[in-house]
């Protein structure tokens, strides 16, 4: 059974100091809807991804909240996994779907991050770690060790650590949605203030107010004019959150097995792709992506985003929205707006095939999607 | 498909202070792999439910915790929705078998609360509510309402409210595991401290430490020396998160809808059914739940219990565990453990046909479960 992308649609990210919760809510849940062309009474059920909503904002039962914003009361519940927490939730509304409870979903990815201060922020996202045994570092310090790791491993630098971090920015430029849209040079990342050694400020995705949401359905839709994008492969892989127990820092666990159900299932390999948005949340953990999803060879990727691998032109444009680094990572959003950015780029004709991977933590869990037009 | 549970456990609730989340969490997770008689690789797919682990221990991300606690990392993720966490915990768990992408999985529900002081937990409670509208009220001051409207419609009276609580002190003072060993009187309950008029604090549930886990399975399960349990209907209901915003205060309509799903989908009837555990996180919340899971008709909820119909010998034994009100109500394990309470009793060939009942906040989200031996 097929699940198509009915519809889509992302908010603008950013610092949105004039929008709460719920309206970054609301308006992607109207605007997905919309850009369906079906009926709020068609949604049999809600999926709402968010991470920190209960320590920034104290509030909880989102599902019931976004319920409420749709005509019938929709059965609705909410998916929590860290930063993965986008690709969770839209794995439980697919296997909602494949499972014939309901035949048209909706999910919505949301976080509101800047209105807490920035020490209660730090806090709550060191709440994706194990705090028996990592509660001391923060993040950038845990994706820390695994760059070190890497550049002893095979001789990373620190400019092809920038190349992620200005391709990035580069692509996002022309992503009206993003964040950010500023153009940086090689030398200004390369200079920026030193975070978690070896990683800088232009190394790490900011923090972001946004939300995403797709409509998905497995029905057969009237309206015929747009081709539209559907899921025809996902994979969902876990392993330790605490690094102390991982098989192997120069690699993410999780993102191959993950990668490796979701090629098997699409019958695709990682050279079929044409397009991917990874999760980007440090420049190294692009590289370990697309080491991890097969598109470079291991201890290659910081070398192929020099050589203009990962854009236009090259093997496979890695993060066109910009990426979590500057399109901006809205926890609960990101896996959520990957899919939404990825379909309309499908929908556009402008790919035909396409990867989203999603990480939680450090890499305790990741999701792949693919997606065909 | 049949959705079999393989194994339960439920831990002790109470004041566990000499027990952390992980703790409680770890014990749920073993106890219920070793009851099923399977193997931990067994296990494919591990769904959490929490409510409050955010707020209180600053710890996100529990679907990988439960990953690392089973050999292999299972995929995992996390659902809540307040006190209704571990019945969508469940439904999502059940659609993931049905979908065929597992065949068998684990359901955990956890709660750690009584080392948060009471402010904090009285302010993570009310995040189950509408912070733009309700943030006001604490959750006795909402069911104060559906209690009073009760009141005012059907003469309901406060020996009837005090009937249910003494019923599950009663019964749950046979459950090893629960919170509370002491039998009431109707003049210990009547008679103790104002909470919210006319709730009292012995019709109040009460802050709990505990955790329970299932394991359920498609699969034919070898040993068959005992005779497992079957989830045969499932029902989620959702409502206005606002009572102001609600068609009715006398009757729970995500209750009511929830019901028919579920006996639709069982083939049964209310009458069908012989034993059921509840949602009385208050008196009121059990008067009501008996009465819109058509056990009796609306409005003679109270007197059915004053006349001893709830319990063994009556027309249908409610809460045999003592309920939120006795056996303690650890938000996130609630749902969880009443499903496992059920298929314990089931086994033990107690009865045949048992049904759950968990909500989440005043009722904007009830989750029925129907279960047959």
């Amino acid at each position: 059974m097929k699940v198509i992308i009915a519809g889509h649609y992302i908010t603008q990210f950013g610092e949105l100091w004039s929008k709460s919760l719920i309206d970054l809510m609301r308006e992607a849940i109207k605007g997905a809807i919309e850009d369906s062309g079906l009926t709020e009474t068609d949604i049999e059920a809600v999926f709402v991804s968010n991470m920190g909503s209960g320590q920034n904002d104290n509030q909880l039962h989102l599902g019931a909240l976004a319920s409420q914003m749709i005509s019938g009361y929709p059965a609705a519940s909410r998916t929590e996994g860290a930063c993965a927490s986008g690709g969770l939730a839209m794995i439980a509304a697919e296997q909602a779907l494949l499972s014939n409870q309901y035949q048209t979903v909706l999910v919505v990815g949301v976080e509101k991050m800047n209105d807490a201060d920035s020490s209660l922020t730090t806090k709550y996202l060191a709440a994706a770690a194990n705090y028996t045994t990592e509660s001391g570092s923060t993040f950038p310090g845990l994706y820390a060790i695994l760059a070190n790791a890497h550049i002893k491993k095979f001789g990373t630098t620190r400019s092809q650590l920038s190349a992620v971090a200005k391709k990035n920015h580069h692509h996002g430029f022309d992503n009206s949605q993003a964040q950010y849209h500023k153009q940086l040079t090689i030398e200004q990342i390369s200079n920026s203030s030193l975070v978690a050694d070896p990683l800088r400020l232009l190394d790490c995705s900011p923090i972001t107010d946004g939300a995403a949401a797709v409509v998905l359905t497995t029905k057969q839709l009237k309206e015929q004019k747009r081709k539209r994008a559907s899921i025809i492969g996902r994979g969902h892989g876990q392993d330790s959150l605490d690094l102390a127990n991982r098989r192997s820092l120069i690699e993410l666990d999780a993102t191959t097995k993950a990668a490796k159900q979701a090629y098997q299932m699409a019958g695709l390999t990682s050279g079929d792709i044409e397009v991917a948005e990874v999760h980007d949340c440090f420049t190294i953990a692009e590289i370990l992506a697309i080491e991890d999803l097969g598109f470079f060879k291991k201890g290659e990727g910081g070398k192929a985003t020099e050589e203009g691998q990962t854009t236009y032109g090259g093997k496979v444009v890695i993060n066109p929205s910009g990426g979590l680094k500057a399109s901006g990572h809205p926890v609960g959003a990101t896996g959520v707006k990957q899919i939404a950015y990825l379909a309309k780029l499908l929908e556009e004709k402008k790919f035909t095939r396409a990867l989203a991977h999603n990480v939680g933590g450090s890499g305790a869990t990741a999701i792949v999607h693919i997606l065909s037009s």
